[in-house]
This record gives C-alpha cells, structure tokens and sequence, in this order.
C-alpha cells in the first residue's frame, strides 16, 4: 500500500466567470434572505478539481483556503489536496493541470507538504488588494478588474483612515451582518493605499477577515477620499459595532486575494503585475 | 436652415466581444475563402452609431479610420461624423454617447471638425501596438489582450529585425493574399520592440497598413525571437515578395491600434497605461 501524499497548490484566477471559489454554506444567522441561484455557472474549485481528478485518476478533496465571492479574483489561493499518486513530479503534475483548465485559472505552484499542513488551519495571514480606476473616464480594457470611481480621491485623507484601521480591533461595522461568526474581533496588520496614474490600489494584510470586510473597508476609504468623511470617523465607526456605521461595500470585481501566508511553509507572495 | 456640423471622434474599445470595428467589404480578389458568418456579433461600429443617433435624434453615417479585424483592440481609433445638432456643446454630447456605450467601448474625445476632415482620407499615419505575454505561465488576468508565448524571446534580435522593416519596401510578403489593394508598396515609420517583467510590447507605425501586416510582422519578429531565423532573415523575407516566406499571423488578441495622426487636427496620443 502506497501512503498517500499531500500537496499544496497555489491557484491564480480572474473571478469574472465564476460562481466564487466555493459554494458558500449557509450561515446559522443567514436570517431569511435568499440564497443566490448559481445559474449553472461553476465554482473555481469545482473546475480544478475536475482537472485535478483527471490528472490523478482518482477522486479528490481539494481544499481551499478563502471562500472568495463571486466576482472576485486570485493570485495566490492555497489550497491541499491528498493523493496515492506519487510518482508523477510536481513540475509534470502542474502543467498536467494548467493544459485541463480555461485560460482564466492558473496553478502557479505545487509542492508536497506535511500531512499536518492544512490550507485552512495552517494559514497565518492573507492579503488582498482592491484596485480602483480613478479617472473621468472608465477604462474599456480593465472594467472587469477595477472598480470605477469618477470623483478624484485624495490619496492622503485615505492613507490617514487607513492606518486607523491597522491593529486588533472589533470590526463589526465592516462586516455583513450574519457572517456567522462568534466574535468580531479581527487584526489588521496592514493597510496601504498606492496610486500611478489613474489607478488605485488598497492593501490590506489581516489575520483574519469577516464576511465581505475588505470591500467595506474599501467603500469606506472611498467615502473618506471623496470628502465626505474625515480620516478620524473611521475610528467613530469602529466604536459604533454597526454596520450602518461604516460606508459601502465596494463591488466584488476590484478584488483581489494577493496571498496567503501559512505557518509552515512561508508566503506564497506574487508580483503585482502578475 | 442649419448648416451641418462635423465632429472627429476618437474611440478606445476592448474588441473581444465584437465582430472588428466594421463589417467588412469583400474584396474583388476574395478567391473563394468563405467569408466569417458574423452569427449576429455586432461590430463597434453599429455598437457606437447606434449609441449616436439616440442621442442626435437623427440617422448617421459614421466613418471610421481602420476596420480593426474581430478580436482586435483600439485605443484610439478615429472616426468621424455630421449632424444638424449644433446647440449640445462637445462634453456633453460625449458624455451622453458613453452613457449609452457598453463598458468596453468608450468615446475618449470629440471635437468640431471642418467638413473637408475625413476620418479615412485626413489620415496621415498611425501606430500599432501588439502585447505578447512572455512567460512559462500564461496570465489568468490577460488572456485575452495578450498572445501568450512561452519560449523566452531575445528581444536584441527582435529589435535588429525591426530595424529591418523601417522605411519604404514592398511588403507583398507581410500582407494576406487577396488584400485587393494594387500596390504593396508601404512606409514604415518606426518598428520598436519593449519589455517589462513578463510583457513584451511590439510598436508599429507607418503611413498606411496591408491587411494583417502588422499581424504577420509580429509573427515574424517572435519567430527571430525564438532563433528560428536570424535578424538579418528579414531582409530576404521583404525581398521575396511571397507570403509563405514570412512568418505566421500574431493571433488578434494581441493587437491594439494605439493613435491615428491626421493633417489637419494633429496627432491623438494615448498613455501606454489606458
């Protein structure tokens, strides 16, 4: 009998064209709304494992570290999966993948690890990062993975919000209400704001994130750059733990998961113009 | 009576979703090919005058500059059009029109133009720029701006081929078979060759285009790239007078008209970054 091997993957995709990287189960809080219909439209993870199941020859588990939404795209998911095949190399079992996935996904890295590694567990601190087309005009090119904001926004007041944001702090008013989570408690461990040109683009490292927080930060930094919050009413809203609180959620297509750091086995970073 | 007015449009579209910038017309020396059923993919421009004649109120004859194959790009094509509607200052009339465009089309600039302006015959040079994704791995976020070539390119002989190009020959070799124009003779004013990180961009520009020419030079100069032909191979390609001598068409993908400069309104830059 063979023992089984366990293999970490780290996946690149663009989230236009699919229903999210999982099926989200449903929240205890979920509280009467309804459950979007999938239309048929697959999930990134039902995709590579398929391809990963073809490859392999066997039925698999692949386990992913980030439920991204709809909409949302990946440089660096991690995720493991468990096979007998062992004798393939990693660099054959990686472009064995990529030629059965759509142009969109990508298998950047396979490597075996630890069968104590584990993509949700073993996972110390992701990063993401939401790009913004600040311009008068929309960009023709880009619109699938910018968010458009007309209104010039002032760098500074959003970088001074910003670093009110960084440390251990209750982010129930960035959250969406029934995240079904116990505590709202998250750490932030970085939050940064960069512009050229006329994109934008907003960092942020945590160890942890609530339901739809990244984009609620952004809606709200977006709100402060536009002037219609001072920097400080970030920590107001911080203090209120209400939803209501805190700006809008920006729209899932600027949305970026950067990378995933586990404990194990190092950052998985990837280049911005990746 | 009012006297009619022309406008000069420039126009940036991301051609993926559209059958070229125009239907196109068959030339006399077809030969037989069959032509692409357009299974009621519209072009741009049906997309655009359709967006104008809402906002003029009246039918349009709008005239454009290059017919751009299906999948191509454009950040600047030029086009031109007359309308009796005088009294909507040129913001607003550009505004409106956007306003009904899909997000992958977009009306950059409109400006008053006098009637002797065409879009076809004031042009006096343009340029092309073709993107090609130099990596192992292709990109999960620009597939479908980019032709993705995976055997690293040696850019020196790349642009020593370009050199080559430059300047006044007949380019029978570099044009598809059946172009119906009378002459191949064309001026190339400048053929540059750029990389960053894994983006290699090819810039073409010249007083006037055969069909697929700048397709088959990119072809051409990836396969000098790749050491399938030294620099100097070029040359002898232009000499021969043949199509099978050069290289393979660049898929479209990869392609975007970049600017057309006119004779009477001057040249219409646009930032590589748009």
């Amino acid at each position: 009998m063979t023992t089984p091997v366990r293999y970490k993957f780290t996946i690149a995709y663009r989230g236009t064209h699919y229903h999210g990287w999982q099926k989200q189960a449903v929240p205890a809080s979920y509280e009467g709304e309804i459950l979007p219909d999938h239309d048929g439209i697959p999930t990134v993870q039902e995709i590579v494992a398929r391809a990963l199941m073809h490859v392999l020859g066997h039925p698999i588990n692949l386990v992913g570290s980030s439920r991204t939404d709809s909409g949302v795209h990946a440089k660096g998911q991690l995720a493991h999966v468990d096979t007998d095949q062992t004798q393939i190399p990693v660099e054959g079992l990686r472009q064995a993948v990529n030629a059965r996935l759509p142009a969109d996904i990508l298998v950047r890295t396979v490597e075996p690890v630890p069968m104590t590694f584990s993509a949700v567990r073993s996972t110390a601190s992701k990063r993401y990062q939401y790009a913004i087309w600040n311009a008068l005009d929309r960009s023709p090119f880009l619109g699938e993975l910018t968010w458009h904001r007309r209104q010039p926004l002032d760098v500074k007041a959003m970088r001074e919000a910003a670093r009110l944001l960084v440390g251990t702090h209750d982010f129930a008013s960035f959250a969406k209400p029934g995240h079904g989570r116990e505590s709202t408690v998250r750490t932030i461990l970085d939050c940064s704001v960069s512009s050229r040109g006329p994109m934008l683009v907003i960092g942020v490292e945590g160890k942890g994130f609530l339901w739809n927080m990244v984009r609620i930060i952004v809606g709200t930094l977006v709100e402060v750059g536009a002037g219609r919050h001072p920097p400080a009413a970030v920590s107001t809203m911080l203090a209120a733990r209400d939803r209501r609180a805190a700006g809008p959620t920006a729209p899932p297509q600027g949305l970026f998961l950067q990378w995933i750091k586990t404990r194990e086995a190092g950052a998985v970073p990837v280049p911005l113009n990746a």
